[in-house]
C-alpha cells in the first residue's frame, strides 16, 4: 500500500511549472538558425525588457543562474581589477568566490544572518576609495538562503555616485519585489528561469546596460560558452552564440506571455500578499522568523526557526511525508537550524493556506505546546481576505 | 491586468487529472488491431478486475458513463421487459429515461432528494411481483446530484431473492466507496472515467455477470456502437468492436497503475478521510448538509445548502472569481438551492484545507453572521490529522 498525495513544491526554486508553460515545452524542436526562431527570440527579448522595466540589451543565457552570475565576472572585469562583494548570505558568497575565481581584488562587505546590506555602509566603503579602484559593486538583490531582500535602489545610489557598476543578481527576487533597472541605474542584473518566471532551470535572463557594455572592452579574462559580449553580439539578431536550450525558450516565451497578460503591479501584488500571509500566520503561531524585518523581508521566501525543542528538519520530513510539501532546508550554518518556505511564481493562496494548516498539525504533532489549529490560517486569512 | 490564480476543480467530475495521467495521453498513437494493443488491454482488463474486486468479464466502452449505462438497457433487455427504477435523484431519473426510450415497462421508486434507496421498500415492491415479470432493478451506487450514497450490498440481497438483474450504475461511486461485485452478486456495474480514475471523460467500463450475459440472448432492441455482446466478444481477444479512444486508454493504464500501486484500502480511506473533514468542517460552520445521515453520505461529493440568506450561486462565483476553486451547482429543482463539493478523485487533504479557508472567507465576505476564520479549517484538521 502505497500512500497517495499531491506534491506540494513550496521551496525558492525550482518552483511548480504551470501545465501550460510545462506543455509548451513538447513542442516540436525548430532550427535555432531559422527564421522563425529568430522571430521567436526578438519579441520574446522585447517582452522580457519590458517585464525588466529597461531599454537595455538583454540576453538568454543557456545555463542557471550562476552561468549568469560567472558570466558577468569574467565578461565585464579584468585581471587585478578591484571589487566590492556586499553579501548577507550563501549566495553573497557565491560572488566572492566567482570573482577570486577570476583572480579579482576582492573586497567583502558581509553581514550576519538574516541581515540586510546597510546602504551607507557600502557608502562609506566607497569613499575610502579615492582612487576610484572599485571596479564594480557586486550584491544580491534578494538573499535566497536567508530569505532576505536588500535595497537595490539606495545601494545603487551610493554606488552611481561612485562610479563603480552595479551589478545585481535578482534571481529570485525578479518579480517577486519591484526592480527599476533604467530608473535605478542598475549596470548588469541577472534572473533565473526556476523561479517566479514558473520554467524549469536553464535559462539566465541577464540585461546588460551600455556602461557595463563598454567596460567589457577591457576585459582580458577567459569566457567562452559564457560571454556577454557574443551574447550581445548574437542578441541583435534574435540569435546566440551556441545551441540555446530550445524547449525552454519556449516555455519562457509562453511564460513571459502569461506574465505580460498578467500585469507587473498584479504580479508584484500577489507575492507581496503571499508574503505578508505567510509571516502573519507563522507569527500567529508563535515563531520566529530569520529576518523579523518586514521591510527587508524577502518576497519570494520566508525562513523561519523551529519552536523550542523542535527539529526543523523533522519539521520538513514530516511535512513531506504526511502532506506531500516539500519544503526547504537552511544553507551552510544554517543548515538544520531552520525551514524555508516558497512563496514565489506559480503559487497561490490556496496554497499557503494549506501549508499553513498542515504545519500547525506537524508541530503540534511533534510536541510544540499551546498551539491552536486554525490560528495561523486565520492570520493568513485575514492577509489574504482583503481586496 | 489579469487576475493570477491557480484552477482547483472540486466538483464531481471531471476530476483533476494528475500530470503522469495527462502525460499518458500523449504518447504516440499505435494501430488498435496491433499486437501490443491486445496486450495493454488484456493487461488493463486484468488490473480493472482487481479494483473491481470481480472476476466478471469487464469491457471498456468509449462513451461516457451515460454511454455505459445505454449499453446495458439496450442490451440486457428486450422490447416491453418490465424493470424497475429505484432513483434518489437526477441520476437516477437517466434510468428511467433510458428505459423509456427503449420501451421497457418501467416502475419507479422514487425518493425525496438527499434520501436513499430503502432496500425494504424494494424487498415488499418486488414481493408483488410474484410472477417475476420484473427482469430486472437500477439503482445507482451513489448519486451524484444529491450526494448519497445507496446501501449497494442490501438492495442486491433483496433483487437477488427475487431473481432480477441488479444493475448498478456506480459511474461517481466507484472507489469512492466499496463496492464488492462478486461478493454481493451485482450483474452489470457502470464506471466512468472521469470520476475517481482521474482521466478525462470518455471512457466507461462495465462488468458483466453470467447471468446479464445470458439475458442479452433475448435482447430484441436496438444496438450497435453501445453492443455489450459485440465488446463482450472482442474483450476476449483484447480487441474493441469499434475504434476505441486510444489516449483515453492509454491513459486508463496509467491511472490503474497508479491505483493498483495504491491498493484498494489506502483508496478508499483517502475519499472516507476527505468525507468526514469536509463534511465536519461545513457542519462546523453552522452549514446544514442536503443528506445529514453520515451513513449515506456520498463519499464522492457533498451538497449543502447555503447559510439563511446567502445565495448558492454567488458563494459558487466568488469561490470561483476570488479563488480560482469551482464547485457545482445542484441539479433540477436544486438548481441554485445548493452547491456541491467534490472531493474524489485526484483531490487531497491540502485541497480541502484550502477550500474551507477560502469558503469561510467568502461566506463572510458575503454577509454570513458569525463565522469565525479558521474554525472550520480546524474541525477539517481535525479528521485529516487522524493518523
Amino acid at each position: 500500500m502505497k500512500k497517495y498525495v499531491s506534491e506540494l513544491l513550496m521551496i525558492p526554486g525550482p518552483t511548480p511549472v504551470p501545465s501550460q508553460v510545462a506543455l509548451a515545452g513538447a513542442q516540436n524542436m525548430m532550427s535555432h538558425r531559422s527564421g522563425p526562431f529568430k522571430k521567436l527570440m526578438l519579441d520574446l527579448t522585447a517582452q522580457l525588457q519590458a517585464l525588466l522595466q529597461t531599454n537595455n540589451e538583454v540576453v538568454i543565457l543557456s545555463s542557471s543562474g550562476t552561468g549568469g552570475m560567472e558570466a558577468v565576472v569574467s565578461s565585464c572585469f579584468a585581471k587585478g581589477d578591484k571589487v566590492l562583494v556586499a553579501t548577507v548570505g550563501n549566495f553573497g558568497k557565491r560572488w566572492v568566490k566567482l570573482a577570486k575565481v577570476y583572480g579579482l581584488d576582492t573586497e567583502v562587505l558581509e553581514y550576519d544572518y538574516g541581515q540586510a546590506v546597510d546602504p551607507s555602509a557600502v557608502k562609506a566603503l566607497l569613499a575610502n576609495d579615492t582612487e576610484k579602484k572599485i571596479k564594480g559593486v557586486f550584491f544580491q538583490m534578494n538573499e535566497t538562503s536567508t530569505a532576505v531582500l536588500n535595497d537595490v535602489e539606495e545601494i545603487a545610489k551610493v554606488v552611481k555616485a561612485h562610479g563603480a557598476l552595479v551589478i545585481v543578481d535578482a534571481i529570485s527576487g525578479f518579480l517577486a519585489s519591484d526592480l527599476k533597472i533604467d530608473e535605478w541605474g542598475l549596470d548588469v542584473v541577472i534572473t533565473g528561469s526556476q523561479k517566479a518566471f514558473m520554467l524549469p532551470p536553464g535559462l539566465a535572463v541577464v540585461a546588460v546596460s551600455a556602461r557595463a557594455k563598454k567596460a567589457m572592452e577591457a576585459s582580458d579574462l577567459p569566457h567562452f560558452y559564457l560571454s556577454l559580449p557574443a551574447a550581445l553580439k548574437q542578441a541583435a539578431e534574435g540569435q546566440t552564440p551556441y545551441t540555446p536550450a530550445v524547449s525552454l525558450i519556449y516555455q519562457l516565451s509562453t511564460a513571459v506571455k502569461i506574465l505580460t497578460d498578467e500585469g507587473l503591479e498584479s504580479i508584484l501584488a500577489r507575492h507581496e500578499r503571499l508574503t505578508q500571509a505567510v509571516r502573519s500566520a507563522l507569527r500567529s503561531l508563535g515563531m520566529r522568523l530569520l529576518n523579523e524585518n518586514d521591510k527587508t523581508a524577502s518576497r519570494a521566501v520566508t525562513a523561519v526557526y523551529p519552536p523550542d525543542g523542535l527539529n526543523a528538519d523533522e519539521i520538513r520530513q514530516r511535512m513531506k511525508d504526511d502532506w506531500g510539501i516539500t519544503l526547504s532546508n537552511g544553507q551552510d550554518e544554517l543548515k538544520g537550524k531552520i525551514f524555508r518556505i516558497g512563496h514565489l511564481g506559480h503559487i497561490d493562496p490556496k496554497d499557503v493556506l494549506a501549508v499553513i494548516a498542515c504545519l500547525e498539525i506537524v508541530l503540534s504533532q511533534l510536541g510544540m505546546p499551546g498551539i491552536q489549529w486554525g490560528k495561523g490560517v486565520q492570520a493568513a486569512q485575514n492577509v489574504l481576505a482583503r481586496k
